[in-house]
């Protein structure tokens, strides 16, 4: 709940106060469409309510909520896009409806409490950027009761995936250790500096690069090897601040289906927009960032590359626990770790507390 | 002269801690190359001397200056790329010479005073990172009197080149520019928005991008249109940290000899290994960035393509005044003002003050 401070500003705000960036999310529709959606279909939700939109950005949901008829509309926004958002704001002639505020959330002062919050704070697996924190506390301090978040829910999910990249992030970190090789060759013969002493650091770090970095992927549905385990579901209206930072560490069981090495982990998320229990949406909408063959958002999917991939088969069950964190050094960025192992098929029928210790085994990734 | 904050550290030093960076840097072996030159060829020099190297990343220059038979090296470094320094210097056997210090030059104290500074501070265009402020503290309260600076001079140079980029970077510009069209008309049909207010701070940002940001290039000798003009030369023994903070306006005079329009000007830099009055080099050793076919530096050049280009002939002359200052928002990078008028052969004899008003133009940029 603390206001960002200016290195916060200098890593992740900055990028927001660009336009060309507000048009990227703007532009995707499966994204923008939801939320369209979602206001404009429950337009009996919004008639006459105090609304607030949480990092407002172009302002486009501020927007929507005046277009379903909202009484006021407070749009807060930390970066100077604010000073667009007010513009469009004229433009379309809502200038007396809803008030843009730049400023962040954590420290704008409003001059009453508000009926429902809209707010697009998702990031890449749903939890990079933490910027969920900020709604939390303006929930906290604006939201009347029985008030609403739109979304009001939250699910992650894990999948097994083949993946072609897995192999060639593999190749492309053997050429940089082959790259060091003849790089601690040449510095030897030119300058008479022995390197070597530094080959496990270098791979350390490649390694952590090719091999413990989660990609963005837009994942197709035909890569899943089984179907995705949904490991954790938020409510928005309930779970508590403290949660949302702390680490933790779900179970998940994955029912491989396809006959194939399983190269990669896929993890992805979607929101739901149901209202809240005094005030239920009457037309629920899913904003979902699964695998889809036609219409992916730009978060597309975390990717999460095995090392060396699993060798399961049809009928074999992965069963594990995700852990998830964030990074020390940057509280807007995450750890994950997995830890797993295969069930054969075979197995599963008597196997209560089956003797897995051979195949168990820890992976380890950032988001960065 | 001020300690780096916490901002800085993010943005700046980051990437500095990577071996990988590190590596970049020493396999450009012009560079590198120089440096170890220009130590070893001076080792009477170096000889029994004092010695700090200031940024010392991976150590290396450290270790050439005990090659070179310092009597004992302090090699300060800001980011944990110190611990892979302190290896090594041990690995290599140098450790009861060089001493690792981690911290920034600006905080740290040494047991005594240095006979010979030691750095490779220069960025894109010579100037930016502006960790020449660092160096010029280090001899401050480092230096002795009559001590070395390696390297002691350091030039900026700009040249006319043509270059097929200018054309190809306008196109990206229209075409983002359609780009947002075609998004004002959907968002305007899918929810109703109007954003055609938006459209000329759209195009600000864009032409901010693609026509008012300088570009890194490995600009090939051919392209060059006229020769290089030397606009500033320093003498880092004697240049005062305001001087290089301040801002500062220089003229050029660019003599045409291709005929082409010119599509860019191109900025590098070299720096001059020449010790001090007091203890001159005897071998002097030259690091240029000028274009060159064979041997080109990761620093290549910058480059500030124009819109429109400059239509000038064979003997005319592209006569102005560049303007170099520090960004506001983070005094790393820079702005870049080119303010030029041709003057055409067949005035040049008879013009000491030639009419040139209607050809005079102003060109903005960012090194980012
Ligand atoms: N604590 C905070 N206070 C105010 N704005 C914040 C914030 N954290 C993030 N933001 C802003 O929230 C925005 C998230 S992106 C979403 C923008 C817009 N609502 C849309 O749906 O298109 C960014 O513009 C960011 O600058
Ligand atoms: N104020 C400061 N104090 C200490 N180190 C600094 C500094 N400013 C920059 N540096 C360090 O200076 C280095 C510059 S790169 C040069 C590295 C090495 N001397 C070589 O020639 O290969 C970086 O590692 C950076 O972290």
């Amino acid at each position: 709940g603390d206001a960002p401070d200016a290195t916060d500003f200098a890593n992740y705000f900055c990028t927001y106060a660009f336009l060309f960036h507000q048009k990227e999310m703007l532009e995707d529709h499966k994204r923008t469409g939801a939320y369209y959606t979602a206001i404009m279909q429950n337009q009996a939700q919004f008639k006459d309510k105090v609304v607030l939109d949480v990092g407002a950005g172009s302002g486009i949901l501020a927007i929507f909520a005046a277009q379903a008829g909202a009484r006021k509309v407070y749009a807060v926004e930390a970066t100077d896009v604010a000073k667009h958002a007010r513009k469009l704001v004229q433009h379309n002639r809502l200038g007396s409806i809803i008030s843009v505020i730049q400023g962040t959330i954590e420290t704008v002062e409003l001059p009453e409490k508000v009926d429902l919050i809209v707010s697009e704070w998702m990031g890449y697996f749903l939890l990079r950027e933490s910027m969920l924190d900020s709604v939390l506390v303006a929930r906290d301090k604006f939201l009347k009761p029985g008030g609403a978040l739109y979304p009001s829910h939250a699910r992650l999910y894990v999948a097994p995936i083949r993946s072609n990249l897995t192999h060639s992030r593999q190749n492309e970190f053997r050429n940089a250790m082959e790259g060091w090789a003849s790089f601690t060759d040449d510095m030897q013969r030119y300058y008479g500096v022995r390197m070597d002493c530094l080959n496990d650091s270098f791979r350390d770090e490649q390694k952590q690069y090719y091999q413990q970095t989660a990609a963005w992927a837009d994942v197709s549905p035909n890569q899943l090897a089984g179907r995705p385990w949904c490991f954790k579901q938020y409510d928005l209206l309930t779970v508590t601040p403290q949660e949302i930072i702390d680490s933790f560490k779900e179970h998940f069981e994955l029912q491989i289906i396809e006959a194939a090495p399983i190269e990669a982990f896929a993890g992805f998320f979607d929101v739901q927009f149901k209202g809240s229990p005094e005030n239920p949406a009457s037309f629920e909408v899913l904003l979902s960032t699964a695998p889809d063959p036609q219409c992916s958002t730009h978060w597309g999917q975390q990717v999460f590359h095995l090392y060396p991939p699993i060798n399961a088969q049809p009928g074999d069950r992965i069963s594990g626990d995700i852990n998830i964190s964030r990074k020390k050094e940057n509280h807007r960025l995450m750890q994950v770790v997995f830890q797993h192992c295969i069930i054969p098929r075979q197995q599963q029928p008597q196997a209560a507390t089956p003797k897995l210790q051979s195949t168990e085994r820890v992976d380890f990734f950032s988001i960065e």
